[in-house]
C-alpha cells in the first residue's frame, strides 16, 4: 500500500510523529504537500471530501481519508509492526499517544497562550508567564510519567509511541536547552530512548536527510530564549 | 459487563463524556469515586497498576483499564451500540471525538490561558485576551465544522459523537449564554441536536436527576460574565 500523508510543508509540526513512524517501518509514502502542486492537492482534499479533516494531518490509505495524528498511528501502528494486534495493547499505546498530544497542545501553546491566530510578538509577555508554569509544573510532570513507563518496560519492542517520545525529547531541547539540560540530569531515561530511537537505522537515515525537516520557529517546538529557564 | 468509571467527584468535566455514553447505553456501571472512600480507591488504584492514566478519567472493563476519554469512548462506541462495529466507521467517529478533545481543551483554556495549577483570578487578565479570540475566532470555526457535518448526516443513528455534540452545546451555553445565543441565530443545526438528544429517554432522566452534576466554576464550562461577549 502506498501512503500518502497530508501536512504543511515547512515544519515539522503534529505531521512528523506520523512521519516518524512511516520513515521507521520503511513504509511506501508521498509527502503530498511537498511536492509541486501538493499544497493545492491538500486543500482542495479538504474541501472536497464528505468526510473533511478538520486540520492536518490527515492519510490516505486506499479509500480511507484519516485525520488526527494519533487516530492516523492507531490505524498504522499494528500495520506497520509498530503496535500490537490486541486489543488491550493497542488501546494502551494509543492512550500513552494522547497523553503525548496533549503535553504538544501545552508544549505549542507556551509561545501561543492567547491565540493561535496571532503572532508570538503578540502575546510575548502572556507567553513569559506561561512557560515559567510549563517548564516548572508540566514539564516535570510529563517527563516522569514516561520516565516511570520507561523503567518498568525494559527491553520490551519498540512501538510508535517511543518514536513519539523521541520526537518529544528532541523538541524539547529545541525548544528549552537549558531547562532541558537541568531536568534530564536526573533523568537519565530521556538520554537513552532518544539515542536509541534515533541510531534505528532507517530513522538515522531519514534524520540526516533532507526529508527531515530542521525544527523552526513555525512550529510546535520553538526556541525563545527568554523562555527557557 | 458491569463498568467502574473513575473520575472527580464534583464537576462533568471529561468524565461527561463518558457518562453520556454509559447513561444513554443504559450500561450497567459504578461512578467509582462519587461513592464513599471512592475518591481514595480511585488515587489508589492510579498509583498501584502497572499502567496508570495520566489522569482520570479511566474505566475499569474486566482486567482492562483505559484512560483518556475519547479512548475510551473508542473501546465503549460499538459495545454500546453507539458507534459502527466496521474500522472506517469506527476511525471516522474517533477522529470526530479527537477534533472534540481539542476543542474541550480551548474552552478550558478561555479561563486559564496561563496555567491549570494556578487560580482563575491568578490569570484574569490573560484570560480576557483569550476568551475573546475563542469566541471570535475559535468557536465559530468549530461550530460550523460540525455544523456542516450535520447537515450532510440528516436520519443517521446516534452516535457517542453527537452525545458529545450536546454535552459541548449545553456547555458553552452555561459559560458564554450572550456569545452563543448570537452564534446560534444562524446555526439552528446546534438547538436541533442538542434537543434531539436531550429528548432520549434514557439521557432525559439523566440529566433530571442527582447523577447529572450540575456546570459549576471548578469544572471546563465556566461562567465568569466578564469572559463572555
Amino acid at each position: 500500500m502506498r501512503y500518502e500523508l497530508y501536512y504543511w510543508p515547512s515544519i515539522q509540526g503534529r505531521g512528523e510523529f506520523v512521519r516518524l513512524a512511516l520513515e521507521d517501518a520503511g513504509a511506501d509514502y508521498i509527502d503530498i504537500a511537498r511536492r509541486p502542486r501538493g499544497m493545492a492537492a491538500m486543500m482542495r482534499l479538504m474541501e472536497s471530501t464528505a468526510q473533511p479533516p478538520f486540520a492536518p494531518p490527515f492519510l490516505r490509505a486506499g479509500t480511507l481519508l484519516i485525520g488526527q495524528s494519533a487516530n492516523i498511528l492507531l490505524y498504522l501502528g499494528s500495520r506497520l509492526g509498530l503496535a500490537p494486534k490486541s486489543e488491550p495493547g493497542r488501546l494502551w499505546l494509543h492512550q500513552l499517544q494522547l497523553t503525548i498530544a496533549d503535553w504538544v497542545v501545552e508544549a505549542h501553546d507556551v509561545h501561543h497562550p492567547i491565540g493561535s491566530g496571532l503572532y508570538y510578538e503578540q502575546q510575548k509577555r502572556e507567553a513569559k508567564r506561561r512557560a515559567e508554569d510549563f517548564r516548572i509544573n508540566r514539564l516535570p510532570k510529563f517527563l516522569d510519567y514516561f520516565g516511570a513507563l520507561a523503567a518498568q518496560k525494559r527491553r520490551a519492542r519498540i512501538s510508535y509511541v517511543d518514536l513519539s517520545l523521541f520526537q518529544m525529547i528532541a523538541g524539547l531541547r529545541y525548544a528549552f536547552p537549558r531547562e532541558m539540560a537541568r531536568l534530564e540530569r536526573r533523568r537519565a531515561w530521556a538520554a537513552a530512548l532518544h539515542d536509541r530511537i534515533a541510531a534505528r537505522p532507517r530513522l538515522a537515515a531519514y534524520l540526516a536527510s533532507p526529508r527531515r525537516i530542521p525544527f523552526n520557529e513555525s512550529g510546535i517546538f520553538r526556541h525563545y530564549s527568554e523562555l527557557d529557564r
